[in-house]
């Protein structure tokens, strides 16, 4: 089996990428399980070293809207031998709300160049399309109910949400007219990612624990009341590893399935860095309220009623001190700034 | 006060010209009052005989997509001046099935020119966009509810209704980023529409009644017991043009708003053909089930509980009788074939 990432060599594609090859097969959509021969990494970026060492790892550099391009597309056998898609390529939503076009350009029109891709090639690949939390958006005029479930109308307050939900839509009816098998999946914030800070608006619920970790001041720009709805890396890999083996019958609708969520505030992230790291650590956040950052933030839902998902046997994370503490065993084993409290 | 009108040569784009025309002002968006001085017609077509004739109305003719290109926009000050579009001008429901490409250049394609076209612009003008009742869908996967309201989650089961559900999502987020005042509002089936059947799978609930009064044979591809939710003309052109009259605070969320419809079934459209029309007009109806057809209009919802039409004081017709009286009064006055049952 040959599978894309877009986006592969991001945090999570690259991670998405080391948990396929290390379990090394997979049963898409119910089939009886295949070896994993290739996985291609799209990135703008080239692959992390560890990837790019291992045989069964191919790596497409470009930008993907010119990579999507009917004739370049044509050039790369990858797509057409594709059985599966992670389309995790985006512009993140900090970005999306400051320039426009370019989240027009790299989320709506490079999915649909991305689509076309895949219809022409006539093989229909499984797509698994990586939405976001962020289709949901509360305003005054239209409140979201307390909790959101999988058929609460989306009401997005930002350009990214509006881009991720058209391009539900998108593949939606690609999948409804058999040019691909459709796997919308809205992913929840992610934390703690390691790395650095991006231009989400989600990226300090990562850097107000990563850096204080490393011993570096973080900026938590909204109130320690802010709830907040989390999944670790790790459970977001199995969320979108679990779309791709899930049948049709278990999938049902076209529509998009909310990932589980745990639901915490930004103080109970804190109070676990500060189990974990000591007071040392949360010294280290400055509460510095951003407005802007706030007002996108604090638009998204924080308690997810993720009944799909659930079906398909995904569960939150317990709490939040076990995302820490997995965050410390994965990416900072040999980091000497942590001091786990006594 | 100008005001563009796309599909302005349509049958609803020529009744809006023509109610406009006659009322002679308009209060935009709770402005005050004023004198309509020209109605730019874009179209394919060029407009009927009546409006052409009138001073008022200016017509450019041609392909949307190519009128709405940057370039070709720029020569035509009608972008700039508008101070209110409305667009209605799409693929229907039968053609975007039949091909994909054509709903997509049509539909989305055109939908994100003209709001590119009044973004450039900068005079953020009202966009009144007419998306569809077709966005809700049917399907054994996802079970529409019994009663459909303004925060039912649509479920597109067909190319139509995903594209205009898209660009309710593109004319939403224009409006949020204060390129356009955003008007989302979705049609109900229009019935009875004049003139000849058109590429909509809809087409027949209006030429099983238009027909037959004309003394011609119709098909009605669906059984009788079909439910479906209608809006005469007048209507849906009321509730067009009080869609541009409402204020920011009457219109609430950018999110659509259903418009009313009447819930009736076929086969009471029928007999209501046979109070005005005779027995002669229903003997002219044949009952051939068109499984394709039927799989479209069976997958729209049929009841409608349209609270935010409501409160902008828009009501439902309050029986078909009346629709197809309105229908013989007001396109029939000198067709032979009328013979109301005595």
């Amino acid at each position: 089996m040959h599978i894309v990432i877009t986006g592969g060599a991001g945090f999570l594609g690259a991670r998405l990428a080391r948990t396929l090859l290390e379990q090394g097969q997979l049963a898409l959509a119910g089939a009886a399980p295949q070896s994993i021969q290739s996985i291609t990494l799209v990135d703008r970026a080239a692959p992390p070293a560890d990837l790019a060492a291992d045989s069964r790892i191919h790596s497409l550099v470009g930008d993907l809207n010119h990579l999507l391009e009917a004739k370049t597309a044509t050039d790369q056998p990858i797509w057409a031998q594709a059985a599966l898609i992670f389309h995790l390529a985006a512009a993140v939503s900090g970005e999306c709300e400051a320039n426009f076009d370019l989240g027009m350009r790299s989320n709506i029109d490079a999915t649909r160049a991305l689509l076309e891709v895949c219809r022409l090639q006539g093989s229909c690949p499984t797509v698994v399309f990586a939405s976001s939390l962020a289709v949901f958006g509360n305003s005054a005029a239209q409140p979201l109910p307390a909790v959101i479930d999988d058929r609460t109308l989306p009401t997005p307050q930002n350009s990214y949400g509006i881009q991720k939900f058209i391009c539900e839509q998108l593949v939606a009816d690609y999948g409804r007219k058999g040019f691909i098998c459709a796997r919308n999946v809205r992913l929840m914030t992610v934390s703690v990612r390691p790395g650095k800070p991006n231009g989400a608006a989600s990226s300090f619920l990562s850097g107000m624990i990563r850096e204080p970790l490393a011993g570096v001041r973080a900026a938590c720009p909204v109130p320690k009341d802010t709830a907040v709805a989390l999944s670790s890396p790790a459970s977001t890999i199995a969320g979108l590893i679990r779309s791709a083996t899930a049948t049709d019958a278990e999938w049902g609708a076209r529509t998009a399935i909310n990932l589980p969520a745990l639901t915490t505030t930004v103080g109970a992230m804190a109070s676990a860095l500060e189990k974990l790291g000591g007071k040392a650590a949360t010294d280290l956040i400055d509460w510095t309220p951003e407005p802007a950052i706030a007002s996108i933030v604090t638009s998204w839902p924080a308690v997810i009623d993720a009944a799909r998902a659930r079906a398909l046997g995904l569960l939150p994370d317990p709490d939040f001190e076990s995302i820490v503490a997995d965050y410390i065993r994965d990416e900072m084993s040999e980091n000497p700034h942590i001091k786990p409290a006594s």
